[in-house]
């Protein structure tokens, strides 16, 4: 209720104690007033967030909206295993995911929430490093945190820490999107090199002693998703970032959901060499790991290459690529052509789960 | 993007095996579709939810948002221990929660979002259970569980089962609340009697061997904040319900942000006979245990009546009463006139958490 109004001067200070968590601090009294301000406030500070009413007051730019209001809404729960990882960690991860979840539903973001699970005994340093990694990563997608919730459990009753955000965003006025939305004709479009997330966390938990140069492609696609909507929204039928279940989930996604096939082109796929390798030696299909700086296009074929440029043109979309195109038959079903001139189906992931990659 | 679109014919039926939760589930592949269909989809169904795209898209009714939209948005985190208490559970915590949180900033709820960490291992029976019984609140609030999502951590790694909310709410036109809006001579309304929910959590762990008749409280106070608000919105400063830390605490944060004090008559505070008999066995006091179905408002005394009126004339609201009064000294303080005669010093809760009582 109190958008744009600066913090009141009788707001108590920060004052806190000790190196490490407690269950005081999620009691709601003293303890989590100072842990809210000296590491969250600290952070996230803007004024939506700084004064801790119960919920943050959005004001709509009448701009977003163009006309009648449509919001984008979403959530996503962060677990990952370890923290942190080479490209990244929990926090700037749990920002990017519901960036990314809003930018497949064609929406710059408004604001985000973030509400923290945090195991007793977790060092604040380790709280205040994540806490800055989502600072940064809403301010890289020009927004901000608005408000929040922080919990305390028992040592051993979490594992660290388990973020969850959710963002509203406003709709790209000419996006159409749905994963129900795929023609036959329609061009698949992978805006990089898929994998690099899920394989790095794999690796980063040091159970396997493997080694590589990888790291996470976590980042904000709300950008290149502008740019792609500006030049081609009319073409552009499906939106989808390819996390967990991976490339192959997705497109099993979006097959089943408008009735279409999916043929992909092995040889097209771009996956890093040092992926690649890792996913040999972990005995995975880099179809199936984790990306959390991708995005899926299914654009109709005369847009696709407007679509692909306008991508390429972006930082994050340089690699873009076409990698397969949607089918009338056979429906349901993703089909991959392999380099050695054979066709194989690329079925959604069961069993062999790739457990808190994100 | 598909909003008021049925759920497309191919999408797989769901087909859930086993009695509880595995890691598969929280793959992103098969056996996640098959948990979110059978147990989620199956309790939210709704059409903004059914399509399960990326997030939800939400058309904002113009005549909730007269004109440049307001809109309420926020997050809470549910780690209450045991999941299942007198009164209620987990599931219909986590909705009545968020509403409540939109609710004190004025506003009716216009979608919420559901995210859960599950524990391998967790009975399906009692997942399914908690989402019928969030759905069941959802609709008790005049709102739908839109967009959600679902991770699960291995055994040990979590407590059966966490769930973060978030809600967006259309602000009423003429709230403007603030904890910061707080003036001498306000009365301090509380909805009804303080310290059921937390009471009932704490007996219901069972550690202490006490046994008593209470229950929690948990509600939805959209309604009744409605009602006060079309009656009296332009006298009412300051809503806040009283959770973890109780009306002690939040009234200190209103004194706090406002910089006034607050003084409270002991006689005239709601105590259930049961909940204070148990705060006596528990050794707490019962102005820092928390509430679920509680609102606390802060009105103008021109106004309080019809405030008051308005809030009885709810079922939600009917042993509402006036419990205290704000002052200009000492500021930033809350003061207790007790049944002796006497007047003692309400501080922020400190020290002695009550940990995972929501």
């Amino acid at each position: 209720m109190t958008s744009g109004q600066a913090a009141p001067a009788a707001r108590p200070t920060a004052r806190l104690e000790g190196e490490r968590v407690t269950l005081a601090h999620g009691s709601g009294g003293k303890a989590t007033q100072a842990l809210v301000q000296a590491v969250f406030v600290e952070a996230f500070h803007n004024p939506r967030l700084d004064p801790l009413e119960d919920g943050a007051v959005l004001e709509v730019p009448e701009t977003a909206t163009n006309g009648r209001p449509r919001l984008a809404y979403t959530t996503d729960s962060f677990v990952v295993s370890p923290l942190f990882f080479p490209g990244g960690c929990i926090g700037d991860l749990a920002v990017n995911g519901t960036v990314n979840d809003l930018a497949a539903c064609g929406a710059q973001p408004l604001a985000l929430s973030a509400s923290f699970i945090i195991e007793e005994g977790l060092a604040l340093a380790d709280l205040r490093r994540i806490a800055q990694a989502m600072a940064k990563a809403a301010r890289a997608a020009g927004t901000e945190v608005a408000t929040g919730d922080t919990k305390v459990v028992q040592r051993g009753k979490a594992d660290g820490c388990f973020i969850t955000t959710s963002g509203v965003g406003a709709v790209h006025p000419g996006a159409r999107l749905s994963i129900a939305n795929a023609r036959p004709g329609d061009r698949v479009i992978v805006s990089g090199p898929v994998g690099d997330h899920g394989a790095t966390v794999m690796l980063a938990r040091g159970e396997l002693g493997i080694s590589a140069q990888v790291a996470s492609d976590t980042a904000p696609l709300n950008g290149l998703v502008a740019a792609l909507l500006d030049e081609a929204a009319a073409g552009t039928h499906a939106l989808r970032d390819p996390t967990r279940g991976g490339l192959a989930t997705v497109l099993n996604e979006v097959a089943a959901a408008s009735g279409v096939g999916v043929v992909l082109d092995e040889a097209a796929i771009p996956v890093r060499t040092a992926v690649r390798g890792a996913c040999e030696l972990l005995g995975i299909d880099p179809l199936y790991v984790a990306c959390e700086g991708r995005m899926v296009a299914v654009v109709a074929p005369d847009l696709a290459d407007r679509a692909l440029a306008a991508m390429r043109a972006h930082p994050l979309g340089a690699e873009a690529t076409v990698v397969g195109e949607v089918t009338a038959e056979p429906a349901g079903m993703v089909l991959e052509k392999t380099a050695f001139g054979g066709t194989r189906v690329v079925d959604m992931l069961s069993g062999d789960p790739l457990p808190r990659i994100c």
